[in-house]
């Protein structure tokens, strides 16, 4: 499952807008001094590790993954960001980390699936490509659904589609307040990541297919009180306050794994029917003329979205 | 199947106060001219359907079912009414109906099951006649269990018992600001239409038993609040907004049914016995002196309600 | 285990003053009579029943068992404690009571396990003990899972750990607004009372995480909204309002005992399973140097939480 080549000028990205909501000027100071050995680190761990669409940290008892993808636009998934997504799990899965902080660089989560690539190669050869999608789109979410450690989401930015719908699969989710929320499944598409089973679970079904059939569109805060997401950060500190991570890793290592175990072990038959189901339905709207059409209209629409 | 005869009257009834909500005086002009064609839609369509207790309207994408009882009182529910929704139901299921829009004419939703009509034939014969109700009562709730295009639910107010009960089994519920939410189960009632399976998986035992044991009042956005309700509407754009379900029409129909199942096949085998185990107790509960004095006992309570 | 002899004087007790909502200085003095009489009626139950650690008050129609330990600190559980519990439920199972109605006395619901004893006991013997412990913890979480009468808490002030795990296993929880609720299995404990099954139920899998991994604090009005307790109670009238327990009381036995069923009876086996699981993992965790290790140093944290 090797990573392509590195390169070297990812860094600046890390470069983040100045405190918004910070009050003290103390705490911008210490901000400042956070932001410089961020940069820092991000390019000493480039160098470390291979991977072109994603960097990955490996830190004192947790592994850093963040989404910033040079091989698709605003953070998409295609084949390829899985599949490294996919390897850093496997690594961190049996190396010394605790846990899994996910999260991504720039101003963006996740938005979903890869569709400008995805269509041209649907285009192609529908078939084929219909199959290696929801393949690719399977095993990546059955490798969520099957991870022994916690995985802590940290939301940095929009997740949409894909990026909001496997939010339930990761075990604590901490959203910036300027982050939203949205599965466009109005476009054409039917639930990804199990979010058919997942969704109704949270928050009911009434709620859930406002996101699941109306695409509704959750700010962080609603998001929040509808129990997708653990809890809202204020974008001034919210680098800092993902730090807090290291309370769960001071917790014994088992303890964490057995805790996640119990919390897991009950849905993950129901979630891996879930996972199956989902794609093969999904194979079948990609497989057709129609699935196509709602691909490209959904892309139209999305520009609107920014 | 069959409907009892039409009458020519019911349109007035559609005349909804003035706009309450409304900002603008344009906003107000289209309310009136929507008025207007409402009222002349729904007496085109009565002549059309044969419905005494519903009105059926057959919309570009999707069917419209109205509660406005004849036989019962505030929209309750007695057999002829539950097999009226049935018909109209199986009509929509095998047209070209994408959805399924369900609401009430007037100021009431559905205050649940028609005791007033039940007592009278309880005190006749009390085994046979609570056996044909909550043989009614099964089939009527195993009709939502099992329909396959998404059901919408737009509460214009009060929705008691199985009024209340049963939107859970709906897929998207929107509610009037002035709507209020209560199973007054405290009067002698166990749960109907899978109210003991659905309100404890959407907002957990102890919110579900204040509604199920305690007979809590909800208002719309508590209601909303604790996921029971996808979202409140102002009561002087109610009307208007509903029509936001054209944007769900205009998703391909098999991507819409594909979703649904999705999300409901999960839960429906568990849906379908929490169904029969509750028509079952409330068989017992019917066949019983004390069924019998609770049911007279909550209908003098009733009339304090409003 | 068996409750001892009953008294015939406890109809005095119920005798509860008349405001129920209340702000005018006649509330504040009807209070100041109630506490005294409930001072009073608490220490002449005491000498009628024989518990240690528990006041057991048989009511008109319900049973109220008031944790009050003297072999423990802050209301926190150990085997004895637990015994009392399931004897005085055992008791209330099989007499006329409807429901069951849980409080404590003093300003503590329940501080969770009673860690102090419990570490004096491992460092005797880990083995015997550890299994010891798990044994009475899934006898008493089996105690509440298959109870067949309504289990109302009333929780009055902090719930830790056990004492906030097990309340989704009563039915309705009314919480003190002075209340609130963490269970720090960050300081090593895996859950218990079936939290890794009832908390992601309730909440959601990343709102539970955020308690159970993070160990995160609520107050009374976030547990509320989460749905881990039904309605916050105001300080000034928590005590009054609590007799509200008398409407369920007026609902006819069967009905009440239906009612529970149908919601509890879907649920039962799960909850069943996930006790055995839970107190497993926790004899592994209590078994163990690290977990002696973990305790402590929760013994030692927990000062600094009041």
């Amino acid at each position: 499952a090797g990573g392509p080549p590195s390169n070297g000028t990812t860094a600046a990205q890390t470069t983040v807008a100045g405190a918004t909501g910070a009050t003290t000027k103390r705490r911008v100071e210490d901000r400042g001094a956070f932001d410089k050995r961020l940069r820092f680190s991000v390019r000493q761990t480039e160098s470390a590790y291979r991977y072109r669409d994603i960097v990955v940290k490996k830190q004192d008892g947790f592994t850093h993954i963040l989404l910033s993808t040079k091989s698709s636009e605003n953070n998409t998934l295609n084949p390829e960001v899985m599949k490294e997504i996919q390897g850093a799990m496997a690594t961190a899965a049996s190396d010394d980390s605790k846990l899994v902080l996910l999260s991504a660089v720039g101003s963006v989560f996740c938005c979903g699936l890869d569709f400008l690539s995805f269509i041209r190669r649907l285009t192609d050869d529908r078939k084929k490509e219909s199959v290696r999608m929801s393949d690719s789109l399977r095993t990546f979410v059955n490798t969520f659904i099957q991870f022994k450690k916690p995985v802590v989401a940290a939301v940095n930015g929009p997740a949409l589609g894909l990026g909001a719908a496997i939010l339930p699969l990761c075990d604590i989710v901490w959203a910036n307040e300027k982050a939203w929320f949205q599965t466009p499944l109005t476009y054409g598409q039917t639930p990804d990541a199990c979010s058919s089973f997942t969704f109704p679970r949270i928050m009911g079904v009434a709620s859930a297919n406002e996101l699941l059939l109306s695409g509704r569109k959750l700010t962080a805060q609603e998001a929040c009180s509808k129990g997708l997401v653990s809890q809202v950060l204020w974008p001034g500190t919210f680098t800092q306050e993902v730090l807090r991570i290291k309370e769960l890793v001071a917790v014994d290592a088992a303890v964490l794994q057995e805790s996640k175990a119990l919390v897991r072990d009950t849905s993950r038959g129901a979630l891996e029917q879930a996972n199956e189901r989902e794609c093969e339905a999904l194979k079948r709207v990609w497989g057709s003329s129609q699935g196509t059409d709602s691909i490209l209209q959904y892309l139209q629409r999305r520009t609107e979205l920014y």
